[in-house]
This record gives C-alpha cells, structure tokens and sequence, in this order.
C-alpha cells in the first residue's frame, strides 16, 4: 500500500507563484514583467500600492516605484512582494502626483536589487526614470556600440540602454526618446518620467500589453485592466503600436514615433499569463478562456466521467469543457494555497515519503474515473507526466489531456521566459509521441484557428487575428538576430 | 460617473484568511481550531509542519508544536502563519517521535502568545501538554471550583482546566485522564501528551471531528483528513463519541471514557469549515457541496443568465447549481488573493475612491445579466447585502440569493465564534425581510432535509442525519447553562 | 613574525554582554538579574522602558513589564534586550500608572520565553505578577511538596512558588504574602503587583540590592539607583532586610514580614556586579572602585612603567592604582565595542590567523614595559592567563597582576551564577600556584579588610562591613541546603 | 527639588554612534568614511567583515563589500552597520580573494543605499569598482562637463565621475587612472577594484589617512590602523602624499600619479576621528591624546577639586591633565552605552520630567567641587553649554572647560560634515565671549603650537607638523572653489 501512496505524490520544484498559483507546476515558463503608471493623482504613491499589488502575478521578485511632486524624485525599490517591498512610512514618504510603478520577473542569478525597476539616471537636464516590460531584441549590440564609446552601466538590464541613447541625443527630451525608441527592435511596452513629463510607448507591433485609463481628473496605465478595477478607476483604451503618448502641464498628447506595423499582441497573454479577471481588447480573460474550453470540446471531444482543470489556470477552460460536453467538472485536483517562498522545503527523506507541498489529486472524486484533464500549455513535458501519474495514482481509470493551446514549439524574443528550442517537447516530438511521454490516455492541443475563434470578437479579421503566434508558428513579427547573435528572454 | 463606481466598492474590515480565503468577507462566522498529532515518526516536528499547514485554515493567530523523544519535551509556540512560526533551525530543534501541535483562531482581545497551543504543563509526574478543538460548556465553573481550593492560571483558556483536574487526582495518569474527560460537558477533540503517552479523546457527541491516520508504523490525528494527504498517510477511521486512544510503549490501546450519545458532527464543518479535499464520514467534501448546490437547484430554481459563486467557498456549490440547472457557471466575483495581514489598508479618501481590496465583481461578466449568487450562509446580513450592491453596480440586473444552509439562528456552544442571537439576522427576520434587507431580488435557503440529503450517505438513518444542526434549529445536544451562566464560543 | 602575532590574539568565547562590555572576558561569573517597579505613574510603561534599559547589564536575555490601571494587566515579555523586545506600539499599549519590570539573565538551556519575567498568575482573588532578582534556596523543596498536593507549574523558575504559597493561603493578600516570604531561604528582592496593589520586599539579610525612589508624586524601585538617575528621579533609600513595602490607594505603608538578620550586601555588586554610576548604601560605586585601587596600591605596590586596567570594569580601580602610585594609567588593553549577539564568530582558520573580536594589548603602550594590569577577580584562571599572554605577546616586559577582591572560593547561593567549587582556581591553589597559571610576574589579591575599607562609610563599624563575603571566606549568611540538597545559582 | 532636577538633565538629539559613542554629543561635528581592502587572501569578505566592523566609528549609516576571483564581482551593499548588513549567508556568497569595502556616513536626505559604496560600474574593459574617503572639490565641475557630453549618472555621490573619467580615457586602465587621478583636486584615499587589478591612491596632500598592512603573503589598506591589529595582520606603512598603488598577478608595483605636494594629514583625525588604539604616522592615539591633555595643562593650569572628560573620546585627554596637574581624574560623566538608532525616544513630557538618554552628570563625585572638564572641541556652542550645567546642576561649584584643539573657525572641504562659517561659534566670537556662553568659569583652547607638539615624533620639522589645520587657521592646502561655488563636506 506505502509504494502506491508514494509514487502518487508529486513534487515540482521551488518556484511558486503565491498569488496567482499558476506556475508553480509549469516550471520553464514564467511571467514577465508589470508596469503601472500615474499621472495627476495626490496619492500616486498608494494608488500604485494597489495597482502593482493587481499586477504581482507578473512579477514576483522585486518591486519599485518612483514617484515625482514635479520637483524631485522619491522612490524605493526592493526585493519581494508588493506588500513586502513597501510598508506605510515608505508609502508616505513617496510624494508626489506622478509615478511610475514595475513589478519584476527575473530569469535567475541576475537578480540583484540593482536590477529593479524603475531604473533611475541622472543625466544632463535631470532625473529620469524608466520601468518596461518586454524585451529588446537588438539591446547587446547597442550595449556595445554605448561602451566603446565610453558609456559605463550600472545593472545587466537592457533598459539601461534607452536612457544613454537619450541622454547622448543632442535633441530635447520627446523628441530624443523618439529617437531611441526608433532603434530598438523588440516587444515592449515603456513608461518614462522625468519631473516634467510622463512618456508611454508601445512596440510597433503592440506585443506587449499596455492599456489606459482614468481616474477622475487622474491618468492611469497599466500591463492588465485588473489593475484599473482593483483602484475604482474606468478603463480607457489599449495603447497603440507604435504610439508615444506625452503627459505633461498640458495634459495629454497622443504622438507615435513609429508606423505601426502588423498588430501582434502576445497569445500566451491570452491563454496563460493575464489575470481571469482582465480585459485584454475588451473581452474577459475568464470568458475568452471558458470559449477555448468550449472550442477545444468541439475539436477534440471525449467520453469521459469528470473534467478538472490543472489549478489555476485552467479552471477557467475546464468548466467551459463541461458545459459544451455535459460532463460534470469536478474538483480533481487541489493546490495547497499557503506554500510560499518562505515555506519549509522537506527533507530527501520525508519527500520520498511522500509529503506533497504543491499539487495533490482528491482520490475520491477521481477514483474509479474516466478523467478529462485540462491545461494550457506543455513545454518539457515533464509537469504533465507527472499531473497524469497523479491522477492515475489517485485510481482514474483514464486520463485525457486536453490543452487550450496549440504546441510549443519555438522560444519567445519578446519578453516570456522560454527554454531553448531543444527543450520545448513539441518542437521535436509529434502528438502521438508527447501523449505516450506524459502517459496519457489521449491528447489533444486547440488549433490555431480555434484559438483565433475563442479569443475572438473584433480581431477575428485580423491577421492571425491580431496575435502574435510564433511560438507556436514560427512566425516572428519582428527581425530576432543581430550580429548573428539571437537574444530572447525578457529585458527588464 | 463616479459616483456610481464608487457604490459598487466593497470593503469587508480587516480579517482576512489567507489561505482559504473564505471567511474575508464572512466579518462573524470565525474558524475554531485544529489539532494534529504523531506518534511512531522519527521526524514527527517536519510532519507536524506539513500536517498543521493543511490545517491553517482552522486557525490563523498562533501555532504550536511541542515534541518528546520519550525523556524531555520540546516545544515552540508563536503568533501567526505556521509558515511564519517555524523556520527550519526551529523545527530541526524539536527532536522526538512523538508530538501534538495546535494552530489557533482566538475570537479577540485574548491572542495573548501565552494562550498559543500546546500549553504546557509540569505536575507531580512530570511534564503534561494539551491541545484541544472545541469548548467546554462548564469549563468557567469547573475554573471557580479550581480556583477557591488554590490553584494558579497562566492562561484565559480553558484547556488549562484539564491539566489541573489531572494533577489534583490521585489516580495514575489515564484513569485520572478519564475522570476529568467525564467532568467535561462540550464538544472537544483532545491530544495529551506525556513523555510516555499520547491520549486522543473525542466528546461524547462526536460534534468536532478527529481523525486517525497511518504512515508506515506511525499514527496520524488530525481534524481533517486533508493533512493526512500532505504527508502522504493512509486515512484509517474517525475518532468515536467517547472514545479514549492510548498509544504508548505497547502500541495504540482503543478504550473510552464514556459511552457514545447521539451523534452530532457540526453541519458548518460540511457547508463551510473544512477543505473541499477533506473526507467527512467518508465522503469528499468538495462533492458534498456540489450536491448542496445540485440540491439547492431542485428546491428552489430561478430562471437566470448566469451562475456565480461567492469565492472561494461557495464555488463547489455554484458548480453543482450550474450543473443542475443548465445556466452557465461564470467569473462574477474575483477575490484578491494577496491581500493578507501584512497589507496596507488604503486610507479613508481611497476607499472612498473606490480601491477595494478582497473583492470585485468583474464587469464584463456581468453587465446586463440576471445572475444567481450561490453563499453558504448569512450571519449577520451586512456582507451579503455588500455583494449584491457590488454585482448591481457591476450591471447585474437581477440578483437572486441563494444560500445552501438553513437560516443560522443560534449561537454555537461547541467551538464556533458566533455572535450574540440578537445580531443573528435569521433569529429576528423572516425570509422576505433578509431578502429585502440585502437587496436581493429573491432569496432562498437550503432546507434541512436537503443539508442531510446533500451530506448523504451512511449518515441518512441516523437522527438528523448524524448532524449537530443547534445553529438551526436550537437542538443542542447537551446542557448548554452552567450556575445560570452560558458559555458559548471556542476554548481554545 | 607571524607566530607572534598568532599567538598574541584572545579568544573568550562567545558570550558578550554589549552593554556594559563587562562580562565578555569573565566567562564564568554571569550577572543576575534586575527589577524596576513604578507606583503612581501615568507613564509608568516609558519609565520602566529607561529603567529598564539602565538596568541591563544585570541581564540581558529576557525583558518584560506588566502594567496595571487597577482594572487589567497589560504585559509584554520578550527575548533580547529591552530596546529588542519594546517598541513604540508595544510601550503605547502598556496602559497604567503600577508596573513591575524585569532584566534577565539566564543560566543555559532554561531560557525559554516561559521563564522570562514579571510571571503572571490567575488565582482566586485576581491577577498576579511577580518578578525577582536572587535565589530562594529552599525552592525545590516547596515546590515538591506544592507538586505533591496537586499544583502544576508553568515554568522551570522558582519564583512560581511565591504565587503558589500565595493562592494556597486562606489569607488576604498582604497577609499570605507575609506567610509565603517567610517560608522562603536564600537572597531576594521581590515586587509583586495585583490590580490594587504593589509589594516591595527584601530578604532577612538584604542580600539582593534593592532602592527607592521619587519623581514627583510617583515612587519608584530599583536593583539600582543608576535608574533612578536616567528617568529623573530622586533616590530615597535602600528596602531595609526583612522589610515589606505595601503600596495601594492608600499610599506607601511600610511594614516588616521578618526580624533584619545580619546585614550582608553582596559585596561582588561592589566589586563587579553594579554599575559605576550607581550608589550603594550611600556611596558611588566608581569612587569605591578607585578607593580599592588605591588601597590595593598601599597594600601591594610594585615599581612599573605603567598601569591598565582590564576594561570595562576595572578602568576605574586601575585609575586608584595609578594616582596612588604615580605609575601613569594607560590604554594597555582596548576592548571592541561593536561586538554583540549578532556578530559573526570567525572560522577556525581566522581565528587562528589571529582574528580577535573583543580585547586587544595596544602594542605602541605596552612595547618594552612592565605593566601593572588590574583586575576585579579570578575565576577559574584562564582568562586571566590569556589577558596576561597578550601583553607579553604585544611586547609587555612584566605583567604584575593586581585583583580588586580577595580569591574567590566559594559558590554563590544567593543569584550569582558560579561554576562548581571544583573549578574556582583559588579554591584549591595558593596565589604563588595561581601566579605561575596565569603567567604573571606578581600577583596580589585586595584583603578583605582593605576591601571594606574602600566599600568604607557607615558600613565600618558592621560585621564585616555589612558585606556578604561568603564567596571568599564561606561564612554564609543563612541555610544553604535542604533535604540534603544543595542549590545555588539564580533563581529568576 | 524637581525644578533642579528638570534642569539637570542633556536632550542631545537623536544621533548616536553606537560603537564610539563619541559624536552623540556632537550634533554637528560629523565622522567621514573607511576603506578597507584586501589583495591575496582566499578569505577576503570575512577579513573584510572584522576590518571593516574596526572602522564602524567612520561611519554607521551604509556597509558594502565588493569581492572578486579574477572573474566576476560579487557584492553586497546595505543600510546600517556592518553587523547588520552582513550575515553569514552572504558573507560565504562573497568568493574571492580580492576586495574592497567601504563604512559610509552621509550628509542628510542623500543617504539612499544607491549612493552606498563600492559603487559598482560596467563600461567597455569590464567591471569597476570603486570605494573612496575623502571630498574631491571640483566633482560639481567635472561631473557637468560629462553631462554636457551624454554622460548619465546613477548616484548623488561625487566618487562616480572617477569612473566616467576612466570610461572615457582611451588608454589603458592604469594610465587611465592616473589620468583621472590629476584631474581631482582635494583629499581623498581611493581604493579601485577590477578582476585583474586592485588600485590604491593618496591625493598629493596625503590629507586622509590610509594604510597597508600584510597578513601572511596578503596585503591589507585600511583607513586606520586598528583594523590590521583585529585581523590579526601587520601594520607596514601609510600611503604616500601623490601613490598609486597597484597590485595584480605580478605583485605590488608602487606608483605614483602626481608630485608629492606639503604632507597635511587632517589634525582632526588626531584629535578626534580617530580610534585611541590606531596609529598614525607612527604614534598611538590614546597616547597623542593624553600629551594633549598634558600640554594644555601646562599651558593652562586651574587649580580645582576633580578633572572629567567627555566620554568617549576625551577621557584620555582628561587622564593626561590628571596627571600633569595631580588632580585626581574622576568619573563626573557617565554614558548610557546601549542607546542606539533602535531606542525609544521619550516623550516630550517625559523628556521635559528629566528622562536623559545618553549623558548624565555623576552627583556624588561633582557635588560641592570645582570641576575641569575636558573635551575635544567647540562646534555651536550649545552641547557645551548644556554639559556645563548638567554639571552644575549636579553640585559643581566650578566648572572649568578646557578643549584639546585650537578653535575650531572654518569648513572642513576634505571629508568632515562640518556647518556653515556661520554656525561655528568660534568663528565669530572671542574665547571671553565663548566661555560666557556656554556658562564656564573660565574656557582654555589648545595653541597650534601645542597640539603639533602633543601630536609629535618625526613630524615636528615638518611645515605645521604635516598637518591641515585648516579649520582651525584658514590655510588650507588646496583650492577649494572651481567656477566660483565653494563645495565642502563629504564626498562618499
């Protein structure tokens, strides 16, 4: 009986999301960055507070803020949570009107508290402060060309690079950000400020989400409407490819600084990253993701007892699969929600024993069952494989995978945290072969097309309807190598 | 404009569950306590850890681990997380294959560390700690009697009254263990440990739960099973009305102290307390809340476009009201899963502005629908009718209430943190009256025939279902007045 | 060269008292404790809080006060030292005008939280605090016979048996007090406070020192008048041997519990213990100091170059020597002041490369000399041998050894934590053996006779100066042992 | 009664040198920075650890430590004291044998941990690390040359345009750095670190001071010498007036980038900067300053009862007027040694009542004598005046005030936080005029002539005994403004 209880638990490593709870069994692919921006509010400080506190799934690892009164800058960044970087006296000591907010994703040992953002220059005419999200494809070779000509750098971040090119432009502040903005080829979405102005940008091709609005006389951006929600602020309008808008003494001015190009916003944003609760081009997350449930039972039904979802970002698809089958959803699978980073890890001995601290299969909902398993993605495999012999260790007579998006295949240049293109499982392998690997009774993965439906309303016409795909096509809106040299991952 | 967002905010006081999230916006219906305990495991503190983690829902100010190896005990107490309580220095200190441990939800002003479970005791055979879920009904005069013949108290809790019943008698230790359980009129799971012995004693109603569970050599208590799966234990059986376990040097002894009365399990332990992957009486909970909702829909349908849920309890149940009445099952309600003890409440202007903290009801969802709000119960009215504003403001046009327990009339005598019956709103109002009280467009409870139909099972023949339903229906089921004098509340 | 260098540095363990700097190269001998009471005070919680922390030398482990309006307690205890365990918040939630107070220093493994004073009790008539400095060496007797009739104890300190003789009683309060005192053996000062009342009282002998005080309206005590001095107060007069303070809405009422015995003031507070801006019975401790350097210079003067002092606490007898002799006083040994609990220990391999953390010969003043260095006492010898060694390894020609206090022999049964008599040097060895142990040149300890002469005053004409000497000449002033069982060291 | 008591007592502001305890008093009279670094020793971040805690007196606010092994930095940098910022963990994260670090006290508003040193860079040959005592008078100058040509700054300190000179220089980095180097007018000690090299270097007036020292086949700098002595390592000799050091694989190369100009060591690091057991050029300090003591009693004899220094840093100076007068040295003022940043401060009712935190008047040593108290200097005025008459309060008949320094009449541009002309009391008033302020009977300062005499050995046939008494006399070594603006105070 002990070796059917051990070989029943699951264990997914150290990474844990305590927020969203989503990626602590997707190991390979994590968040990104969150950017929140004020302009016009007399308690900037603590509207940001909140905002970025809606925008922690999106980053987990540092926070900061900087905020201006229109003569100097405050700010304060730290390593942690939100709620752990910034205490009431800090929050106080913040004044100012303006702001600029980042909360921080980091890939591994670049995370030092020099990296955090909002970076800080102190250049010719000032102060300026820089916070994105995204990545900058071409940053090293700019890096480069900077230093030779004596430019030194204080982090390894590559938003470092927008503040030299401005602070070496003989031009003035707009136009030089213009300038700079004009050179670098990637995903991002950039919020600039100086004790002036407060500058929002989007990449040409809109990858990166960035939206608006509006509280009272006050303006607001943020990466997800969630943000807006949680401060009782309206919702406005996504920023545009390719727009700079300038926010200053004069109020606002919508300016681009580039041709938008192909609108390409990032699918992933869609199937896994933003919260259920955000908009993304005014659809509801949880409402486009109940859709992909829904197509992906049109595509790939199955005969089953129970569906569950992989928690919890696929709770959202998997009731839309019970609906449109009739199957009942059930809850299968459970997160234990108080894990944390400062959570007691066990020992080799106890672990084998079977301690589980993530993830755990609820036997009598499964047992004896014909299990329909919903997830969003595969990238290894490997949490799969081990969501599966959980089940089936829990008793389910079978176990189908259904995941609502197709298979990822190709690394992301745009700011998402991807293993190399060796490690992706659907980069080599075909269906038939992943589903023997993650030991499934059957899989299937949503069509490009299905995606394109779920998510639909008015990008339906759009290219690809307005997504950028390449992760699972191949097909990159923007150049991806420079001096034959490939740079993704995220920038900030 | 903003005037109407800033109607459609709610605010919900300063407690929040971090785990569960359930009781945030419940200001009055507090959890009692959990009680975990080992015996036969060279790493019983590490167990304890994941044990009394799974249980943290029960009890969020203090935790509490005290460990023996057969010669001298070991203990740490402290307010907070179990997570936070802990370190890894700590519980590698607690050495010994024996331990209880306790976490605790204490009703105000008396969250005095000195309170925190396991209390520790030394008496003429030595070394005595006791932990307890429940509360003793006559503890208060058993206390004054203790007192006037001159005993000491460290503590406002009224566990201590055990330890002294057992140091006053002159009989060896689990016959003395015995007399004082008899003297004992409540509803209460008991641990005791020596450095000899582990007792685990259960009221003669059974009205706590406690459960037994097995890994390897090694026994398991628990109040849920749910820390049975963390550890990767088999669940064996619960503990019976009356029933004593002695486990010592010669194994686990079964006796009992005093014959089994009717069988009454607290029904809040069904419809709220415990987690969806618990087992009560053999039957997962997360189901026995759907057929709450499925039977709900059979007693009082209501035509509507969608069905939504109070997070995170009511969620099973909305499923199953989904389920069984074909209307779809949507994100109305989204609770913000960071906020915690240590977030910045916003300042006045703020919350007038409208940044909410727990809750939001997300627009897009339902704007110009007719939506069916699934909670589990109503205490006081005020949180409820703070929801139905917040679905009205967010474009709901009709909110129908649907609450899948009978109306709480009645203080609980056994462990659970009631307000006085005069703030209970079922106690003085009618159906109609609440319905109008909280806004709603129609409002209908589970009846108690359908609470025993949904909980189900083996229990179905006995007297109401094996249930303590006191709070509804004012049948406790022992004496509730000592001296004139009425004890309700928790004990521990 | 680098060999005498290595073998020039001192290691003294790691204990470090960071407050008075005294303790760090005395391994052996450990203070004791020290209590501060306020009767009449509305901030009585501030005043405590200075007093406190003027009191910290006497320990350093646990602190905690408790606080009375004449309603309810209010107390807070804590590991660390004062400054660690209050804060703003906690001082501001310390509501009352009757307060007692307590600094501990413990002896090893018993230093849990539970034994940190004021201990708080519930018994028949209210609430009970208690806090102690001394011994009371008939304690495990009466705890044994408390035990036997049914009490249990909540910590391992004795001084749980006052409030257990005190709850027994069929007495008022005042009167039980008078019993319980009297049943006690050994050297104590006691402030015990309730919601009426606060009692003040001193062992038959005066053992412990215990003072009064006032500021304004407010009476103030104190193990020292160093307290007195930091918050603004008035000292008034020592608390007489066998004497009972009882303070209550009445005012101050002072009584006896038990005929003065023999007058008999520890003398290491003299030597030692107290703090040099301290007065006791009448005189400041740094000019007695600097009288038993001046008389330790008539009674054993050598020809030297020049004279230091082994700081902190010998500065002052080290400058008496110089004056008297006309030796100049010099900065020979210099101790590092940063040092605390928090410190990083080196690792073997630094610590042998010759990092020292605590004391260091200053080479550019000892180079070349003979060195009188002056000391308060010997304890076991080592550290003497390695204070000795490091100015001969930093160039030293002579070191002549100068103790101000006779040899100590014997341990302390009334509060000071001694080794066993076995490990005291001067117990089995002459001073020529114990000058060849610590490598010295010369060695001379102070008599006892000059030792009261500089403690002089009024003290002259008593037994033996009114000093208890029996760590020197083992003349001890009351029982020391009990049911054959001996027991000394610190009973808080 | 009380009246005399409130008066008695010092309110001294909330600064506090928790090591030295020696600015407490002096609100305005600030320390500067330490260095320290290592070349060749595999435990460089824990020698660093010990050396730097030796020179926490120089500054308390920020610690950094910036280790290599010839391929990458590791850093660390933190708000507070070396104890503090450090633990083990990141201690054995600092691999390397090669580092720098750096104590930073800070001006005001400007003490972000962004300015905590080593400041680290990026440019074009790799990384750069830099940490530096001192003030570089034309920085404001250079610093908007290099924005003008797009240059951006990280910091608000000065030692950051070092590293943009070196970016920009198209030689080699040694060359660069003597380059850069000239370009620096004022008094600085500059440690510089990259993989391959270390760098040290003097300004040409060799006005702060800096040291080597070995440990094995290591080389140690240290600001002073106190910090070799507790690692246990060899003092060797002081950095030259103009040197540059430079250390890599092939050993210690000795440079120098500039001529020798007048040597003119800063007299405020003899006076009073300085720790009594470090050496410079050659002497002990505790002994320069008991010559002070010596000196000015020869030049100014009073006839009284007691001679008192200010603790910490004027007891040796008092024991030395002891001695040359024989008047006996007393122990008239007392220090409460564990107030530090942490500690409570009182109320304004409990400050008016007479709570002193840091400095109070001995009574049974002062009362009823005339009183020489010696201190190092006169700033404002007003913390004399107020230790005067905590003397007087406490008895004294005479107090007469005699300063171990000429008076102190002009800004410091080399490193020390000095206030404004303006503010320096002896800049406007005659010594008559001064001592009736601050309430003497009669006010002696130290002659120039004196205190070169005091400070003796070698240095007696240099111009002004190789000292700057600049603030003193008005001669300072070099231009002190650029561009017609003045800058003065500290640098790092």
């Amino acid at each position: 009986m002990s070796d059917e209880i051990m070989t029943q638990r699951l264990w997914t490593g150290d990474y844990y999301n305590e927020g969203t709870g989503r990626s602590d069994i997707f190991d390979t692919l994590k968040e990104e960055c969150g950017v929140f921006g004020v302009f016009g509010h007399p308690e900037a400080a603590s509207l940001s507070y909140y905002g970025l506190h809606a925008l922690q799934h999106r980053g987990e690892e540092s926070a900061g803020l900087c905020v201006t009164n229109g003569e100097s800058f405050n700010y304060h960044r730290g390593m942690g949570l939100v709620k752990e970087v910034f205490d009431r006296d800090k929050l106080e000591s913040l004044v100012g009107d303006r702001s600029i907010g980042h909360v921080r994703y980091s890939t591994s040992g670049d995370s030092r508290l020099t990296n955090a953002q909002p970076l800080i220059f102190k250049y010719r005419d000032g102060d300026l402060a820089v916070a994105t999200n995204g990545n900058i494809v071409n940053a090293p070779k700019i890096r480069r060309e900077l230093e030779q000509s004596g430019s030194i750098f204080q982090t390894t971040s590559d938003t470092e690079v927008i503040a030299h090119l401005i602070a070496r432009s003989p031009k003035e502040f707009v136009e030089a950000a213009k300038d700079a903005l004009r050179q670098l080829v990637g995903g991002f979405a950039f919020l600039l400020l100086t004790n002036d102005k407060l500058l929002v940008a989007s990449d040409p091709n809109g990858l990166r989400p960035l939206t608006m609005g509006r509280l009272g006389d006050a303006y607001l951006f943020s990466s997800e409407t969630c943000a807006f929600e949680v401060v009782g602020a309206e919702s406005i309008r996504d920023i545009r490819p390719g727009e700079l808008l300038v926010l200053d003494k004069n109020g606002l001015r919508e300016e681009r600084y580039a041709a938008p190009e192909r609108k390409a916003l990032c699918a992933m944003e869609y199937i896994y990253f933003s919260r259920p609760d955000s908009d993304l081009n005014g659809s509801n997350l949880h409402a486009s993701r109940k859709r992909m449930g829904q197509v992906m039972a049109q595509e790939s039904f199955v005969d089953a007892d129970v569906v569950t979802g992989v928690p919890d970002s696929s709770i959202s698809a998997a009731i839309g699969y019970a609906e449109q089958t009739g199957i009942p959803y059930e809850l299968g699978l459970i997160k234990n929600k108080y894990t944390g980073r400062t959570f007691i890890q066990p020992s080799q001995e106890l672990r084998e024993q079977g301690v589980k601290m993530k993830l755990s299969a609820v036997r009598r909902v499964v047992e004896g069952k014909r299990v329909v398993m919903i997830d969003d993605s595969i990238v290894r495999g490997t949490t799969s494989r081990r969501i599966v012999n959980l089940l089936r260790d829990a008793g389910a007579t079978e176990v189908h995978v259904r995941i609502t998006s197709p298979p990822f295949k190709n690394p992301c240049f745009y700011g998402i945290d991807t293993p190399d293109r060796g490690e992706l499982i659907a980069s080599a392998k075909s269906v038939e072969e992943i589903c023997k690997e993650i030991n499934a009774d059957s899989l299937q993965f949503l069509t490009p097309e299905g995606l394109i439906r779920a998510v639909g309303g008015d990008n339906q016409d759009d290219y690809k309807g307005g997504l950028c795909m390449a992760c699972f096509d191949n097909d990159y809106p923007t150049r991806t190598d420079f001096d034959g040299e490939e740079k993704f991952g995220c920038t900030c």
